[in-house]
């Protein structure tokens, strides 16, 4: 149960968990931020969002935010944020949260998130979503939003209930359009037969993504890969729709030069999500019967570089 | 047939050719280098070689330089220095150079070029060399060469000659070790054995040899990689000695960090030799049964970061 006017915690407020955040609170939901290093900039200079659907400011006056999770009122939802890396630090910082039917929704990369937190919390708590966005951290405080924005949401091991419904409408009234998925495995397979090659191959090679389907060689490669994610999602009894690779890659085309998150965290030295990205499909995929080497050779290579 | 005092020709004066023709040329051998874009700063200033054995100097007066290979003597031997993906102006260049006996070295990396040289000048013309050197070009005319430095050389199809004996001799005088092999393709396929994983690796990962060899994981893509490698060449009729995968790796820990000139070259945005020392041996040991995947995988990311 979502009541009229929920208290919302927003954990890991990077970009992501800030600018939908900030996207609630403009629009009157009652948002709790939890913040690590930019919590005195925050605290003291608000919010300021830069983004493709409308510029806005979020003043410190106007904003709830933390620097200790013990310090923050229990929660009708929790969005989690964090970095997939980060997810031994789920117990301590959601516990404190929680009352009895608080709802979890994680925004996370990857594969795992949602079982991990069913494992912990229950997994009538949990809610997993995937956000389509391209969005940056500027200085502290600062967020760019430079396209898309929408995200799907969707229940762990049941179709859509009203609890999911509630929240969809929180976001669609919120000016993030929001999805229901029927089934949350779908669109979580869906999202990694992009992101494995898009982002595997770019955070390897350092090449964006038009880089990678520029010739008919990384063409290929990056069809091989896809397809192999098809099978391996089949495998784990995930049908996903006929025409989907040859779809991404067209999409992908119409997307010009684009760098992935994944590319831009190697970049700047921080942590890449080896392995909710790569580790857990594999992991999924070989229990099941079936293995992607190409995917295989690509998780081995982002292994050496995070120096796993 | 080498006379006394051969004519010797060096193609492709880069670090390689430019150190090698400069050792000869400082102990005493009839040197003729052709240049390009160092022609003009060559002519008027000369060679200058800072190199762990010893620095030299080699003075615009004392030099045979040409811009153009028509202006050249015909040899006695031809050194091709030049990278394997200029391989297309091999016809010009060398054609004005040959008499009815000169001898034709290759120090070019990877598989296929004295194939390519016998198909073009006649098979009793070529002399396969590799050279096991840290080099690097400075400014015009400077040759930075850091470590090692020895060569082996050996006939195209046919144990140790008398020639052969000759041009070892002629670089053991100069300075530079060098070592006769009974069989090139031992030669060539040992060095693909490091080449195709540190090479390959670093180029797509932008990575140096340390970082590549630092976690079991990396370690153990690597070690896979090379026992790719050796049962190619094994089915290509090539028997590399037990224990080498090991030496190399053991061998490659003690360097440090090293860049590989492949890595270097794609940093520098300049061609990268993918058909020589991945595409060729994949064709070898395909043609003989045996499929190489993770240097598949690897030819093909090279391929896209090359735009072929």
């Amino acid at each position: 149960m979502i009541p009229d006017r929920p208290v919302i915690a927003i954990i890991g407020a990077g970009a992501i968990g800030g600018y939908y955040g900030a996207r609630l609170a403009q629009h009157g939901h009652d948002v709790h931020f939890l913040l690590r290093s930019d919590y005195a900039s925050v605290k003291a200079n608000g919010l300021r969002i830069f983004s493709r659907d409308g510029d806005f400011e979020l003043p410190a006056s106007s904003l709830h935010v933390y620097d200790d999770v013990r310090k923050m009122p229990r929660a009708d939802l929790v969005i989690i944020c964090l970095k997939a890396t980060s997810n031994h630090l789920l117990p301590e910082l959601i516990t404190p949260l929680l009352h009895e039917s608080t709802a979890l929704l994680t925004l996370q990369n990857g594969l795992g998130n949602e079982e991990l937190l069913a494992q912990l919390f229950g997994q009538e708590r949990v809610i997993g979503g995937l956000a389509f966005v391209c969005i940056n951290r500027g200085e502290s405080g600062v967020i760019h939003h430079m396209d898309h924005g929408q995200i799907r949401i969707g229940e762990l091991g049941r179709p859509i209930t009203p609890r999911l419904q509630r929240i969809s409408e929180m976001f669609n009234s919120s000016r993030v359009r929001c999805e229901m998925l029927e089934d949350l495995r779908v669109g979580r397979w869906t999202k990694l037969v992009w992101n494995i090659p898009f982002n595997g191959l770019g955070t390897i090679m350092n090449a964006e993504t038009d880089k990678l389907i520029a010739t008919d060689a990384g063409t290929g490669l990056v069809r091989e890969i896809m397809t192999e994610v098809v099978a391996g999602a089949c495998a784990c009894g995930v049908n996903l729709p006929k025409g989907l690779v040859e779809q991404q890659i067209e999409r992908t085309r119409s997307m010009g030069a684009y760098r992935t998150s994944m590319q831009i965290d190697r970049q700047l030295g921080r942590p890449i999500e080896v392995e909710a990205i790569f580790g857990e499909p594999l992991k999924a995929a070989s229990k099941a019967g079936v293995e992607m080497p190409l995917v295989r050779t690509i998780y081995r290579m982002l292994q050496v570089l995070s120096g796993a």
